[in-house]
Parts: C-alpha cells; sequence; structure tokens
C-alpha cells in the first residue's frame, strides 16, 4: 500500500468547503491524520459529532507539525489567519486556501508566510448555497475544477502534490495566473451572485407585488436564482471587496448589453431579442457535454427528470 | 364512475405545454377525446408516433364540435389563431389558452371571438427549458399554480370548469386581473429569463475569457442562469413583446438597484453588500417551504442530494 500524500494536514476553518475537504480527503486516504480548527466554538462541536478529524482548540494546535495547512475562511481574513499560523508552521509545510479570489489575498497571506513555507493558492469550483460543517459532503469536488495559482517560484513538485491532492479528491486540476483567475470568475461566478442577490432585492422592494405573489409563482424562472443567493453573505461579501476591479469590469458589459436588450423591447425589435436568445442554447449544450452540469430538464428536480419518471 | 370533464378536448401547438396537457388530461380522465393540431407537420409527426391523441390534419377538424379548446402557440399567434379557429368553434364552447402574457394577448383573442363562445385565458407557472412535443409530461403541472384571468362578462361556471380542468391535472388554480397577472409574472418569470439571456450573451462576447473557460467554470454559478436562457426564443421574444411596460417597469427597478451595489463595491461598502445578500436567505426558505423549489442543495444535481449521498 502506498503512503498517503500527506502525513498530517489541518483545515482552518470548517464550513462547506473546509468539512467536505475533510471528508473526501479520509475517504480517498489522502493523508495520515487531519486536524481541523474554525474560530467559533459551536462549529468545532459540530465537527466534533460530525467526527471529521482531530478537533484542536486552539489554533496552533492544528497548524503545529502539519505537513499542509488548508484555510478555508471566508477572503477577507486569509491574512490575518496567515499571520495567525505563521509562528506554528514549519519549513518545508505546504500552505494553501480555497479562496474564491486570487490576486490579492494570496498577496495578502504572503505579506505573512515564514521562510521554508510554500505558498500554493487554490480554489475548487464547487459548492452549494448551504453553509457549516453539516453541509459538506464527500463528493463535492468531483468532476469538478481546482484551479491553483501557485506563487513565482514555488517548485513544480510543490504544486504537483497540492494538484494531486485535489485530483485524489475527484477533482481535475488547472493552474493559472492569479490575475487570469479572478477575470475568468468573475464572470462565471462573481456577476451571477451579484446579479441572482440583486433581483431578490429588487423583487421583495416592489410595492406593486407582495413577497407572497413572488414566492407563489416563482417557479416562473425566480426560484433558479434564489439558490445562489442563499450563499453565504459573508463570503460574498469578500469576494466582491476583493475581486474589484474584474467585477466592475463584467458588470460594466452585462449593464451595456442589458441597456441594448431594454432599447430593442422599448422599439419592438423582435429580430434583435430573438437573436440574442437563440445563442444562449449553444452554451448551455457546451457546459453538459462537459460534464459541468446535468442534462436533465429543470436541474432534475423533482418530477422532471426523465429516468425518473 | 363520473363523465369526463369535457367530452371534446382541442389542443392548438403541440410543443412542451401542449403535449403535457394532453398527458395529463389523458391520465386524469379528463376528456371524452382529444383532438391535436400543430402547424408543423414534423410536430403533427411527432404527436402521432407519441400517441397524444388524434392528431388531425387541419385545424378545422380538430376545432369543430370541440367542447374546449386550448391554444398552446406562443403569444404572438393568438390572435390570429383564434381568428382561423373562429368560423369552427360552436356555441357554448370555452377558448383557453396558456401564454405566459395576458392583457394584451387576451384581447387579441376577444377580438376574434365569435358570439357564444367563452374566452378564459389561462396560464400554467410550469415548464422546463426544453421544447416540443417529446420534451412533455404528465405530472408537469402538479403542485404548480395555474392562473385564469376571466374576461368580464364570463359566467362563474365556465371560469370553474376551466379552474377544475387544471386542478384535475394537479395545479392549484388562482383568479386575477390581466393587467396584475402580467405585473406579477414580470418580476417572477420575465426579467428572470432576460437577465439570463443577458448574462450568456455578456459572457460569449467577453474578449479576455473564451467560450471554453466559460463553459468548464461554470459550476461557479453561471450555469445556474444558461437553464432558463435555453428556452424557446420564439415564445420568449413574444412575451417581452407583449408584455412590454411591465418588463421596463421591472427592469427600471433591477438596473437601479444594481447600480446602488455597484457602487458600494467601488466604495467598498462592505456593511450595505452583506446587508443586501443577507435579505435573500428568507425568501429563499419561503419558496421552498411553499412546495414550489425543492429543498435539497444545487437543486438535487448529481451527488449533492443527501437523501442520495
Amino acid at each position: 500500500m502506498t503512503p498517503p500524500l500527506f502525513g498530517t494536514i489541518a483545515i482552518i476553518g470548517i464550513g462547506l468547503i473546509g468539512s467536505s475537504i475533510a471528508r473526501a480527503a479520509a475517504k480517498n486516504r489522502l493523508y495520515g491524520s487531519c486536524r481541523l480548527y474554525d474560530a467559533e466554538q459551536a462549529v468545532r462541536d459540530q465537527a466534533q459529532t460530525l467526527r471529521l478529524g482531530e478537533v484542536t482548540e486552539t489554533l496552533e494546535a492544528a497548524v503545529t507539525g502539519a505537513d499542509c495547512v488548508i484555510i478555508c475562511t471566508p477572503v477577507g481574513v486569509l491574512g490575518e489567519v496567515t499571520e495567525a499560523c505563521a509562528p506554528y508552521l514549519q519549513p518545508g509545510a505546504i500552505l494553501t486556501d480555497v479562496g474564491s479570489v486570487k490576486a490579492k489575498a494570496s498577496d495578502a497571506m504572503a505579506a505573512h508566510l515564514p521562510e521554508g513555507v510554500h505558498l500554493v493558492p487554490g480554489h475548487p469550483i464547487a459548492g452549494t448555497e448551504r453553509s457549516g460543517p453539516e453541509a459538506g459532503f464527500e463528493t463535492l469536488f468531483e468532476d469538478r475544477w481546482c484551479i491553483l495559482t501557485p506563487r513565482a517560484g514555488t517548485p513544480e513538485a510543490v504544486t504537483g502534490q497540492v494538484a494531486a491532492f485535489w485530483e485524489g479528491m475527484g477533482s481535475r486540476v488547472e493552474v493559472m495566473d492569479a490575475a487570469r483567475h479572478d477575470l475568468v470568475l468573475a464572470i462565471t461566478s462573481h456577476l451571477p451572485h451579484l446579479i441572482a442577490f440583486n433581483i431578490v432585492a429588487t423583487a421583495e422592494d416592489l410595492e406593486q407585488v407582495t413577497e407572497g405573489e413572488v414566492v407563489k409563482y416563482s417557479a416562473g424562472g425566480f426560484r433558479d436564482f434564489t439558490r445562489i443567493a442563499a450563499s453565504d453573505p459573508t463570503m460574498w461579501r469578500d469576494v466582491f471587496l476583493h475581486n474589484k476591479e474584474a467585477v466592475l469590469e463584467t458588470l460594466g458589459r452585462f449593464t451595456e448589453d442589458l441597456a441594448a436588450l431594454q432599447r430593442a423591447i422599448r422599439w419592438e425589435d423582435g429580430d434583435m431579442l430573438h437573436q440574442v436568445f437563440t445563442r444562449a442554447r449553444g452554451i448551455r449544450r457546451s457546459i453538459v457535454e462537459a460534464g459541468q452540469d446535468t442534462d436533465a430538464p429543470n436541474f432534475g428536480r423533482d418530477g422532471s427528470d426523465p429516468i425518473k419518471r
């Protein structure tokens, strides 16, 4: 039997992602031992009950002697958590994270990195709208992409070890520049969330339509947006504050395109509308073919999955 | 055994909705006989193969002698289809439709309504992103709402018969004013679709990010939007052209709210962002509690449904 990839891993922050890593890494035997720490006592207690690994009472106890430390906190505190970990990180250890923003957040981590410790920032493109240790599950990363944005000068073997860890949990790994990551994710993740949060707020504020009516008739399309809008508010606040430039850039494009559609509706330009609406089918098909979404209509909800009919 | 609700029904337009009505009404024994007609030969052939009922070669053959005629075409042709049906509609017959817009579209139908025929416009708030007779299924309307917007002067018993038809297919029925319907649906359905179509177009037009990257990393949120953006372009073009005022009104609100979020990002107002993002969780919970969406994370896609884990 081959030895596990890492002797000891430490997971800091035991939410949806942290707890899913604990489960997936256990299932795939990627570590010798796993320690977990969360700043909140209640979360530590939950992690204990769920038997996710050795839950420690201090950050020091989790990090000391760990071969790989994975910070799974909101992006906004990555710098200070790294600072708090720094005194206990051993030379040769690997520090990584799962944050949705890379350039600015990784700089904040790098600022506190002790000599001899390797920083390999990471971002699994996976999740659900749920939060907390009970929301995690061991198959979350299967067939999903994980992007690594290693710092300049990081030995390839080190990046390779982190890549092997994610591949061991079923992910496909891509290495890219942090700035490029932030631009790509601005359109594939950050802007969709912003728009979803926004339409929910617009609907709630309409005086002419009650919230009860919005809820009742949400199957017309609105309900799809409420799922991602139910995601963790703190995590998402931090995302927008740390990826400001790329989000504002893509948001500007979105608004411009929306103004063009608005004009087409006002002037009843049916051809323009039909043309824009037709384009969308191709990309949906590509996403399904790439294994990034289910082929079942309505996402396979309820009775709409032909297999379950 | 009680006799069926209608002796003969005629379904005009055999797409997702028309074919689902044929299936659901058959399953629930709501008619004595069912005739179907579609302007496209290929669609008629498919309906024949699927054994959805008696597929006729002409509109006349479908409508003549029918007790209830259900027009299931895009909203834009409701007026002309009604005109074409008019010579064959018998006195006392009920004419209804399933269009996503009511006020303007029902006026277009009423303009061609023969003396003695009752018009009870309807709209089932149900569907998937698929189109065509093969996309339909018999449980599509179960636990979904159907809105009826009867014309002034319609006998209550007639509206009641159409309501009973939808209830017979498992729907819950609400009667409301056509203008109110159009306003409520503008926010719960039309605006969400417009935004989804738009973000897909924005993503495709970004020069800095390839379509391949958008597809690969779509699980970050983007893929949710592509589902409704894959809906039928002709149907949706007609919706926006026929519900112009209400869509422009709600779109104006949406754009205003989005500008406020944009400003909060630019000026790094984390509190404002957090506040807006927090509000969305309540409405998601209400939608799930009202039975209008699944409680499973990620809509229960793949391995994310805890029941299937």
